[in-house]
């Protein structure tokens, strides 16, 4: 890697600025010219893998002398099939559909002034992430298509891995359309730079948090610069009184056991008392033999001979394992009152034969996606053919669920006229 | 008004709260039953008027003997023709058409499972406003026509006028299906109220601020609510070297004297040097028939006798009276520069017959709207055809430019399967 001469300074706002800059000539590229952008991005990323995986492995040696669990180790660890695998998601993203340009609407005034309301980028788009090296990639993929800059703080313990990548994209650039300067990384273990980051309105246009509960609640609190809150699912699926037992488990179990460190991942378990009352013995076998333990309200305890009592952490956190809290309620009202208590607004379920209690359940319950007789595990941009996204939004404004590449884009209003006045 | 017993009481945690429950109901409302209340509330306000004013000069004895200018006390008075406008205000907002329910787009996964983007209600809408006490009946009507509940903090000046108004409109409510409690007014003085609606995240889904700068930055800066930022508008007008000089005076004058205290009145007038070098007779007479007064950098201060010297104030800040900072430029490009530095992203023209000129402006202008050859004095819900608007988004997320009834509202995936696994 020889060829690389570009350093990364740590003048948070000097870069954010410089991002600004170069977010105005990404603007005006033509939908080709970012295309032709991340193919050559994707090729150099491959070509450039084993420089990659050096940088990476600088990561992996400081994890092992640091005991990370092997979870957070895999989550870190790059690989040659990992580099393939985030250069073709760059070469998808110059597949899709560019959001920017497009005219959303337009109509003229009685007095012959024109106005379109057209779909413009962000601009600068401040991405603050833990541990994958391979957001990185993802972010800046979807950044470039929808024409904005972006500034990346990726977390402490991939530093080097995100410099090796960074670098390797800053080397890739110059072949292309896009200023080197579009891509920033603020290559600091320094936390006072993230938080320089959060009030940085000036210069940047969105902050998107991707990771735990604990960095999303320090972005959503401390910033000024506006965010776009990507999402803690403690997700429920509630078995109503007219729940078909079979369908039931099957979506339980797939929403539980599929992916179980997902967002979308099922995390408590609501029943209705007449229906375990009927299908205690099926539930019981089902989650034993997917090896599900069982915290649970005092019926649920009196109920399963396993279970042990939950408290309001098992209500109220993730598992993001295979263990579940099991709360037992008389009323499809009950369990949407259970779910505004303890949801975070992502992907919440009704299993009922029931078109009544569907119904107030998709109605009352607050969350992004509502499901009824079907898996919380669909709330996700592939599986619903956006793309890939940038991250689940689960506040209300700007954009909510999986977020695509218009979710970074705003719109103008352009208003043409030949002398116009009110 | 002796069939009033509704006490307003201030314990904001418990007021949000109620809102929050109420929004539940409210959100299945029809459509019809919203018209009706809508309705039903104009004309209650319309025969209470009596009463309303009456409130209303208590605010008003106070604001003289606080000895507050013309023009707060304008802001601040209502008089029966207010009154009947602001039910007719109502009246409107009940016959434009209801976003919430709105399918935005549907379709099925190859597996049968069917996807619907919903249009639905925000939840709980917190207003923060100053003197104005119509703003009290215009955002009611805007958040429950869209199906929200609305948490009220007017400012002190107005207590009395906005106590007076919600007593009325929750003596309307129990002849509607809107619960009482979806309109809530924080009655109180007290600054700490309104700083417990800043962090309020559980209760309120979006906070509104409407008023001065320093109002909008308070909330800006220090709420974790989610925040429609409305709009302080210091709007150029840039006269291109190919500006036709009658279009572009004509546009100017509009811009800046037909309501110089409102957001999108022009307040910085941006002139190609060569342009100024041709007609600067005719813009100096007509500055001077409409009594504006001039600050300018030195080339306008030699240029016109009797400009006085602009400083970063006068390129920073809107003058919302008759006087305009005038800048030289030699370049669209400076032109663009200086709005980029100066602008707050609200509206901004260009007056030229030069198409290059005209879509390198639109396309590098950062703005809400962005115009040629048109007054900025269009951004604006009723002049584009919106019907009422909540106030004008100067931010680029969620809403750009003037709000109507859809910026109130959310999407909802709602999921309809027969079992659908990943």
């Amino acid at each position: 890697m020889t060829t690389l001469n570009t350093t990364v300074e740590v003048n948070v706002k000097e870069q954010a600025k410089q991002a600004q800059k170069a977010s105005k000539k990404l603007s005006l590229l033509t939908t080709e010219e970012k295309n032709e952008a991340l193919n050559i991005i994707a090729d150099v990323l491959e070509k450039e893998t084993d420089y990659i995986l050096q940088e990476n492995n600088k990561d992996l040696e400081r994890g092992k002398e640091k005991e990370f669990t092997e979870a957070f180790m895999d989550r870190l660890r790059l690989t040659e099939d990992r580099v393939k695998d985030f250069a073709n998601g760059l070469r998808e993203v110059a597949q899709l559909e560019d959001p920017v340009g497009e005219v959303l609407s337009d109509w003229n005034l009685d007095n012959g002034m024109q106005v379109e309301q057209v779909r413009v980028p962000l601009g600068v788009i401040g991405m603050i992430y833990e541990a994958r090296p391979n957001v990185t990639v993802d972010a800046t993929g979807l950044a470039l298509k929808s024409g904005n800059a972006i500034v990346l703080k990726g977390g402490s313990n991939a530093l080097n891995s995100n410099k090796g990548i960074v670098k390797v994209i800053h080397s890739a650039l110059p072949k292309t359309k896009i200023p080197v300067d579009a891509v920033q990384l603020i290559a600091t273990t320094d936390r006072k730079a993230t938080s320089e980051l959060f009030t940085m309105k000036e210069h940047i246009d969105v902050l998107i948090p991707r990771g735990g509960g604990a960095l999303i609640n320090t972005v959503v609190n401390n910033a000024t610069v506006p965010v776009l809150e990507t999402g803690v699912g403690n997700c429920h699926i509630y078995f109503d009184k007219a729940a078909d037992a079979k369908k039931a488990i099957n979506i339980f179990i797939n929403a539980k056991t599929d992916r179980p460190a997902v967002c979308n991942a099922a995390e408590t378990l609501i029943v209705h008392k007449e229906w375990l009352n009927e299908n205690k013995d099926l539930l019981e076998k089902s989650l034993a033999d997917n090896n599900i333990k069982i915290h649970g309200d005092e019926h649920i305890v009196n109920t399963f001979k396993d279970a042990v009592l939950a408290d309001e952490d098992d209500w109220s956190n993730e598992y993001l394992g295979l263990e579940i809290a099991i709360k037992s309620v008389e009323s499809t009202q009950e369990a949407i009152d259970h779910i505004e208590t303890y949801g975070t607004k992502h992907s919440e379920a009704i299993i009922t034969e029931d078109p009544e209690s569907a119904s107030l359940f998709r109605n009352l319950v607050d969350a992004a996606a509502v499901y009824h007789n079907a898996s919380t595990r669909f709330t996700d941009g592939s599986a619903l053919g956006f793309g890939a996204e940038i991250g689940i939004s689960t506040q209300k404004l700007h954009a909510r669920g999986p977020m695509g590449l218009p979710a970074l884009t705003t719109i103008k209003y352009c208003m043409t006229g030949t002398g116009q006045i009110r």
